[in-house]
């Protein structure tokens, strides 16, 4: 099966699932989305978002030659078993969820016919909803693919053909592994970015003229904060204890940092370790 | 004195000197630069980021009506003292320094004939140097102006001239006052961002998977972790004690947020909390 032959259902038309029907536009046969109410089904088709939108899961699933759960990741949990019992032989199951583990377990669950790969796209804006889907959202993009234990070749080549179609190169690593890199580089992030608010808070409670003065180095750091909440929750109960490895090292880090400040020469050493991998991460 | 009539000593033509140099074109009757050394000054003239550029402070200094202090902070401190002596009577002595407390301190050291306001424009960039220089850097931005002891009202009223000139808007506020602002909005920041950057090299030295998958979260709130460790330093230096009354709150709030990741409903409304404030500040 080649993906410019498949009928690509998508479950979920958020950001990331819009998105990628959106980046598939000409690369397959057919893509159908599929959402809860009616009313976000008409809404997408208005914005010919998808070829077709519906809110008949087994439906959609049934003629789908390659389904693709695009929903939060606790939703994606819940509905593996239910959806890849819809699917016919053969048919390719991917999700886009932000953590892997959980999912990968979840496929290795079903029945060895089904052919499952985890998915995660490094990309996204703090802002969700199909009104912000964006068929660049992928380009240049790392693209991570899990496989579970029963993912055949076949399977994997089709996983990278509709990852290479988005625009986005793929990168294939076990699951767990995935799971502690963006514990650190996503996950914590996200929690500094939103304590970081909430400090900022507690200092306007006393003086309000931190809002009048908080300017683009504010802005950028907080910037994860303003994310979808649904979508960070799942993200975090289910990367629970990989999350708290990542902090207690940040701690260490800030802890580290705070001794430094009656060290200047130590504190610029460590400002220009942090400073040269920045830039040579970025510039 | 108004500033169309004045002539502008700019000591260090460095991004912030620069840039005020740029914004001041047509504004003022003479913008002259001073910096360290002659090829410094010869490269200023020749991408004309002033009309003048002088290694010689004395004479740059005699001839000024406003004389501006673009240096780190710890060089503006060492130098007020010998730049005033310098200074004609009731020229205005202002400075463009990110931490106002000893500053304004060393200002108020002066003799009363010197009339001098501290001054931060809440705006830069993490590179330095005049070749980044960038006469809209200043546009919209809030400037905080910060009276000494000895300000009279004609050099708070020329100050406020000044800022208007570049594009910004003045906020006058207590020096106190300012350092703990920035401790909060930005001084914090960039410690969260050099320590977010120290915890991705120790990941990256178990697995570098970290460094392909960093993608635009890890980017923004690492920004930081790039500016020029020379300003920074300073800054922190300078600012030392309001720093780790801002780091003791962020810390209590990044523990707050350890124990909510066992409570799904608390940690929810946390995350909302901080999508909220950070919505209504940015968006």
């Amino acid at each position: 099966m080649r993906l410019s032959d498949s009928t690509v259902t998508i479950i979920g038309l958020g950001l990331m699932g819009g998105s990628l029907s959106l980046a598939l536009k000409g690369q397959c046969a057919r893509r159908v989305g599929v959402v809860r109410r009616p009313e976000v089904a008409r809404h997408a088709l208005s914005v010919q978002v998808a070829d077709e939108a519906s809110c008949d899961m087994p439906v959609a699933v049934r003629d789908a030659d390659i389904v693709v759960l695009a929903t939060p990741v606790r939703h994606i949990l819940a509905s593996i078993p239910g959806v890849a019992a819809y699917m016919r032989p053969g048919a390719l199951l991917m999700d886009l969820g932000s953590t892997k583990a959980q999912v990968v377990q979840a496929m290795n669950a079903l029945p060895p016919g089904i052919a499952a790969v985890g998915g995660h796209p490094m990309c996204g804006k703090e802002v969700g909803g199909v009104e912000h889907a964006d068929a660049s959202l992928f380009t240049g993009a790392p693209f991570v693919l899990t496989p579970a234990i029963y993912t055949t070749e076949d399977a994997m080549a089709l996983a990278r053909e509709v990852v290479g179609a988005v625009g986005a190169h793929p990168v294939v690593l076990d699951a767990e592994r995935h799971d502690r890199a963006v514990a650190a580089i996503s996950h914590l992030p996200y929690l500094l970015a939103t304590s970081l608010v909430h400090t900022e808070m507690e200092a306007s409670r006393a003086d309000d003229v931190t809002r009048t003065l908080a300017a683009s180095g504010f802005r950028d750091t907080s910037r994860l904060a303003a994310s979808q909440v649904e979508m960070m929750l799942d993200i975090l109960l289910t990367n629970r204890e990989t999350v708290y490895s990542a902090l207690a090292v940040f701690e260490q880090k800030l802890s580290d940092v705070r001794t430094l400040l009656d060290n200047p020469a130590g504190l610029q050493e460590w400002m220009r370790e942090a400073q040269c991998r920045r830039r040579e991460m970025f510039m």
